[in-house]
């Protein structure tokens, strides 16, 4: 079909770059439209809110394998992963369309899991599903979710706001959906060789919920709300804590320094990598999917956070643009490295 | 995988059974949302204007074919076909997300040629693209589209406003996108069997056109303003115009009369019907992808529109709930029905 023609394989792109070579020569016209591409939602001025809209796509094989996720947590997942896009702008969402393609192998009983799934996630955090479309697909699962949320102008999170000298704080803990997912992946090697075995996965429960069914954080976004904070940027963790942390830099213009022994982890995280033999600082580093949020916090807002549960300073900006170090447990700096998602290096 | 569970195929349910299956329980809560699922586009009410919300897959295999579908084309026509259904709810469309899987089969110039229609298709409906996603697929192209348009409250068509006497008024003329795809498909097989063979379109480019390149109507709902109409009822016709009348019909609880002379139908749609050995009001009432709109005019507002060269009554709406005629040329009565898209009857 190409024969004549240059041909860049995609392998030789990541997603980032990719969307960058592909969306270069689009310009924004309308009155409305605030942001285009290049956060983790766009902004359009409707009123005198500010709406949010985001769109992700989960594809078979790609970001699941239904040997081992159950089509009900793919359904809440599907839109866990859309609401933490619109949490991560400081919105509240509260509609999304769901298109999906489906394959002829899947029974009506199938989808109608999913669906539950989509409407627990919809009734748990006060969303509605307004929309999208249905189709058949050659192979496999396809969901694509777009999502729309509401912010007042001045609460809007950008990922370029974050000034030299502001804390670089998390929320919750990382790197427990990738160990979670280490796990999985090993009990379906196993269920592969002998279908019979039963797995106990109660000692691995919190990593494999972190994968299996993870929560976007409406609840920090509250909390900001009651604190009176508006951080001045954040994004959410899908791709890995390194690869987030050079998103807000590069957007912000500014460095930064963080502190590994600060990094908040769980302890299963900790004895799961242990068991797998992996590094668990790299794990917490450049694992994905476990959708917490990554702020810039002024140094002002400090004694609101600092004993709170759910937030932890983890070190700060600076400005060095784009030099983002890390002090190790044994006081040496080390440069972080930007890791991103590539998903076109299979086949 | 679903061994022990009932199994129903999806290609017992078409395409409007399997939504209606999956959504039935889904409830609306925001009072930011004025209609959800059920009409071409959903509605919210974020400010004095309402926002219109809708999105369309696209699958390689289903939808489109890559041996005769130039992918700049396939852009073009994937951005109209979600344009077309804010343009049904009366609106403007402001802003689209573009979300797309490919496999590795496809190089970056490839995506590129994609985007350059896409790009085009924004600059013609001055539309802007805000965001999307971008991920690998195992397998074929897939584009999932958002579209969001505005509309002032007193402006919108919903398909269940059509009142008995209402005109049943179509836009542009119908059938040609069913045709140019059967000659495509034709110079597909001969490709097949002779691959040098340079095919001659020339006589067939209207139809050819409106497969590969349709154009949402935008001209009409600027009509609409200069001329002071506002529907009492709109969809657009994708399916079908027999499927689309039954939509009007069920939702605005009428029934109608149409007048198979009276269809509007370029000369070279009738020409390829006739070489192609098929019926042409077949053609017309279940030929889908015209992208023409379907909508209910008020009897007052006739004289505005009657010489009009861009819109055609075909019939009127009556109090026959769901009851719809069409009388043919020969002056018998016979009923229609409603013929949907099924796209999941094959494998």
């Amino acid at each position: 079909m190409f024969e004549n023609k240059n041909r860049t394989p995609l392998s030789d792109l990541g997603e980032f770059k990719l969307i960058e070579q592909l969306t270069k020569d689009f310009s924004i016209s309308a009155t409305s439209t605030v942001k285009g591409i290049g956060d983790d939602a766009a902004v359009l001025q409707l009123s005198d809110e500010q709406t949010v809209v985001t769109s992700d796509l989960l594809i078979e094989g790609v970001h699941f394998d239904l040997t081992y996720v159950p089509l009900k947590h793919l359904g809440y997942k599907a839109v866990m992963v859309n609401l933490s896009d619109v949490y991560a702008m400081n919105a509240t969402p509260k509609q999304i369309t769901v298109s999906i393609a489906v394959s002829n192998r899947f029974p009506l009983e199938a989808l109608e899991e999913l669906y539950l799934g989509i409407r627990l996630a919809c009734k748990n955090y006060k969303v509605d599903m307004i929309g999208g479309d249905t189709s058949s697909s050659s192979k496999g699962l396809m969901i694509s979710i777009t999502a729309i949320g509401q912010v007042k102008k001045e609460k809007i999170t950008y990922r370029s706001g974050a000034k030299p000298n502001d804390l670089l704080v998390i929320s919750g803990d990382i790197g427990g959906a990738y160990m979670g997912l280490q796990v999985l992946e090993r009990e379906k090697a196993v269920f592969k060789v002998n279908p019979k075995n039963q797995p106990d996965l109660a000692q691995y429960s919190y990593c494999v919920e972190r994968q299996l069914k993870p929560e976007a954080r409406k609840d920090i976004i509250e909390l900001f709300e009651e604190l009176d904070i508006t951080p001045n940027a954040m994004i959410d963790i899908s791709d890995g804590l390194s690869s987030e942390i050079f998103h807000l830099c590069k957007a912000s213009g500014a460095g930064c320094n963080i502190y590994e022994e600060k990094l908040p982890v769980d302890p299963q995280t900790l004895s799961i990598s242990e068991e797998f033999k992996i590094n668990s600082t790299m794990a917490l580093l450049n694992g994905g999917e476990d959708y917490e949020l990554l702020m810039a916090i002024k140094t002002e807002d400090y004694d609101k956070i600092k004993s709170h549960p759910l937030l932890t300073p983890i070190g700060h900006f600076t400005d060095q643009k784009e030099v983002c170090n890390m002090t190790t447990g044994l006081g040496q700096s080390i440069k972080l490295e930007a890791q991103g998602w590539k998903g076109f290096n299979h086949d």
